[in-house]
């Protein structure tokens, strides 16, 4: 079977039409039919050989949404037809300890879906069985690609750290992944306040769960909220004076990172001792959590909020990206 | 009434004999009778004010064993004559959120034993209610001192982060604090590995607890610990590859802090990402906690390796301590 899709063949180059062709299904393959896949800073980072582990020719796009188009004679949790979704795994080893343990974001071997792969900006992806999560019938297929990358890695410490809805969170970076947070930590019942040195996200924070905001480029701002948070989550990528982050936590309070901090964080030990701090990070969600998110979603209401390009337009909509112009979160619609 | 103390009268100065009149007893207080205080690293970080918080005259002393001498009208948990002991804390708040939810050590104005206070080197010294603690009957009180501050503050990890007995965990550090660490975790079911530079402190540390050691110096031992802890508790205060020490850490595990690092912490952000890890400090622990460690100290014989001198030589035997001799802690007797 021929795939159609867009690749970038040599770091950073522009995303071009590429076929390939699949190959005969695995046992515990799922061959899904893309309709919408959403773009991720992941996408660009992946493009520009940040981690240095791209391979070329490279198709982006690991926030799929479609419906099964094969399954393998070993697949039985879905069926050609159903409406599914897919995001940065594309499949686990299922048998080692942490995927034993439902935490098969941590498999060592997990296969990343533009990781040796080709992604979802093309009209079919192939993942493996347990990758492959089923959409709940509330949700909008096409503003839900972005829960699967996006969307996991902001719910997924909620669920990690079992954050009671008495806590009080905040949010720092209200974009892609943190306008997603201020609905999750909303919706769990938690106070929320939104760091954001946007005014205009100021407003659209409050309209998107933040119970107030704090302008993150005021220092005296941030002092003011001393020893108020339970949990900051951080989906910045840029460095801040972590420090002063730290002194907005209350005792046993957590500093939780969820974009890529290239530069090595500089904490200071004496208030993480005194106040029994943790400073933590982790990546996406297990399927086990994903799945959970997308009832919490269906319960909830919450949708990512999206700008839509064909997949044609692929790179026009990735400049978009990477200009920080991005309202919140791109979806490609399959043309 | 007077209290028959050794005090320093400026920063490092000697300790010399020293009265003080203890005034009336408050309704909350408990007067404790010393028989025993350990010395903890803090009691030299007090007397040479490295924290900027030393009152002099300054009466060193937080591990204190002794009797109940007298007790206010309001103290009921504990009677004149009960063996007792006190840590760090000398008195919390009882109605802050941390003191309700039962996180006294996490009170901001807690009362600390030797801060603003004079502590356990002396004959008596007066403490609030919850702080005083009844030793179990199987504890041998010439050696529980040091559990009051060097042992619940490394008991306390283990209850604050619900670690199981089937975590492996790695003691960083065979010290006051390490040493006890060890036994804690050998006894908690866990298995046990110390990292010590000292070849003697590797025999020792097997008969203390561990299942095996490695060398602290030696950067390729270290890296063959890769992935193999889901607890790691620093007990050292020099400053060591932090990287190379999470780099020994399972998915989702934590590097634990309880010695004072006055450097800030340089942490490489993307294994932190990957693998879902937590830094983490803490100081000593709660009264609840205490007395939960005392009664599993009893369960599983569990002592401090002191050494002993007359409370009359506390000079010689700060000089012991400062000088990296001690094995393992030490502790005063009253003359």
């Amino acid at each position: 079977m021929i795939v159609n899709a867009y690749a970038a063949s040599e770091k950073n180059g522009p995303l071009k039409p590429f076929q390939y062709e699949l190959g005969p299904i695995g046992p515990q393959d799922v061959d899904i039919s893309v309709e919408h896949c959403g773009i991720c800073h992941s996408d660009l980072s992946m493009l520009q050989n940040e981690w240095e582990m791209t391979a070329y020719p490279f198709v982006p796009g690991h926030e799929v949404t479609g419906t099964v188009a094969a399954v393998g004679a070993q697949v039985t949790h879905v069926a050609v037809g159903d409406r599914v979704g897919l995001g940065w795994h594309a499949g686990y080893c299922m048998t080692c300890q942490e995927c034993l343990d439902g935490h098969h974001n941590m498999c060592a071997t997990a296969a990343g879906t533009i990781v040796g792969r080709h992604g979802g900006f093309a009209d079919t992806v192939r993942a493996r069985g347990a990758s492959v999560i089923r959409l709940p019938e509330g949700i909008d297929s096409s503003k839900a690609g972005p829960l699967f990358c996006g969307g996991i890695t902001v719910f997924n410490p909620f669920v990690q750290y079992e954050i009671p809805p008495t806590a009080r969170v905040g949010v720092m970076g209200i974009g892609g992944l943190g306008h997603l947070a201020l609905q999750f930590a909303h919706a769990w019942g938690c106070r929320v306040t939104a760091f954001t040195s946007s005014g205009s996200k100021q407003a659209e924070a409050l309209k998107l769960g933040a119970h107030d905001t704090i302008n993150s480029r005021d220092p005296a701002a941030i002092a003011t909220a001393r020893g108020q948070f339970d949990l900051l989550l951080c989906t910045v990528n840029v460095r801040l004076d972590w420090n002063a982050y730290l002194a907005t936590l209350k005792p046993r309070g957590r500093l939780h990172f969820l974009g890529v901090q290239t530069e090595p964080l500089d904490l200071n030990m004496i208030p993480m001792l005194f106040g029994q701090l943790s400073v933590s990070s982790s990546p996406v969600g297990s399927p086990g959590t994903i799945a959970r998110m997308l009832t919490f979603c269906d319960t909830h209401g919450i949708n990512a909020v999206t700008e839509h390009f064909p997949m044609s337009r692929v790179n026009e909509a990735l400049a978009h990206l990477h200009e920080g112009k991005a309202r919140y979160r791109i979806v490609l619609d399959r043309d």
